[in-house]
């Protein structure tokens, strides 16, 4: 199994609407809203690295309203 | 009473402009524009926990010229 | 229930050392070694604010080999 | 009157040490303890920008269990 | 006299622009391209803090093509 | 022989398109994607000092989707 | 073949040092001393995620002088 | 000419022992206690980049109370 954390900073004012989207997407066990840096956390897991890429790379920094990720590989 | 300073950078240009609209908001005690690597600082108090997330998130982040914020919410 | 994510960095050398103690700290529901500026993830679940504050200021900042935190409270 | 916002980073643990001993300096008319990427924010003044730097420089950033410091003068 | 670094970062690919309309402006007494974080690294003077400001805020911040600025203001 | 690493952030799903034109420009003898603060390592080599910098200023720089770059040129 | 790219710090005066050290040590194919916020970047490559995590975690980060790393794990 | 601008952070409490003893090296033309990130702004300058190098990594790096420096080197 393979999991990261995913640090993200979306529009100012879209975090709802972002954190929604989020926690439909396969893969994303869990979305929390933070005061800091950044804006939302992020918990991906996936049965491989590959996996993990997609949804990070295809589904999370494609979506409309995130403005920055930063990626936490876990090491295995 | 729960309490946070936020850090907020500007469109560069507006810093005045977004000083004077966040003065007018019920719960911002201060507003000082700073020189450095943020543009105001911005004292915010309120009665709860609630509240605070309100101003900061429904208020302030959503402001026009409003460009990144930073919230450092106090330690009770 | 409040929450939060503690990014630590460790002294170089000592990840393994520091994520063994921390999974024995009641509280802390997860530590998970990252790839990245942050050394470690702990995910921290305590039944008040001031609970959670004590977790992270008394038994995480404390530790030996522990450089520095950066905490991201959950917005409830 | 001139004005500064110091965010400071102490170390790890003596945070509340540090804060009862900024409290007892001139020209502070404010500590609080905060969550996020600083530990303490200092609010200073004082009657000219010679004397804002000296509470800065030789009584802040001169205390033990300082770590760093980040200074926001304010803009006149 | 007073004195600031103003470290300024462009728009991609307008660097020279930026540069050249930043030599025009009266107090700019250096600019200076450089590898790294920040683009240009501008060197302000000014008879007073007001002044200072003012080139700053006024005719730096302003500039199209400027991104963000980070000003040091020299500890007089 | 001059050479540099510049880090690169793409536009947020161009992750790929801008990995796939630097690999066509002349100098660039690697491009890599990564996980974490940058998107993407790029490897640059020339014959001069000058030949380098219009490499990272009219070729990198100026792409479409292209962010920001951090340029860490080596000490020779 | 999994790939990194570790951007590192060391004490101040120590770099020709570590540089030197690094450059015996199996699986890294090349050590560039740079300027700007990081010190050195060092290029690895291991057969697996698990060997490229023991040469960073077992012989960069225990490094004598090596202050602090940063990881750019490569997306295969 | 060689020319580059290295920002210095000290030792708290020694900013004005690191700025004489900066002073005093040649190819140093200008030191700036400044607020904000960084304490000290130094220009050097060089007749070739060999001996700009030498300055910063032999005679400013190694200076004791220099905690970090990040070095800007200008585009030629």
């Amino acid at each position: 199994m393979s999991k990261a954390f995913v640090l993200v900073n979306t529009n100012l004012g879209s975090e709802a609407e972002v954190e929604s989207e989020l926690m439909t997407i396969e893969g994303i066990i869990g979305v929390y809203e933070v005061y800091g840096v950044y804006d939302l956390v992020v918990e991906v897991e996936a049965e491989s690295q590959q996996k993990l890429k997609e949804i990070i790379f295809s589904r999370i920094r494609t979506l409309k309203h995130v403005r920055s990720t930063l990626t936490l590989t876990t090491v295995s």
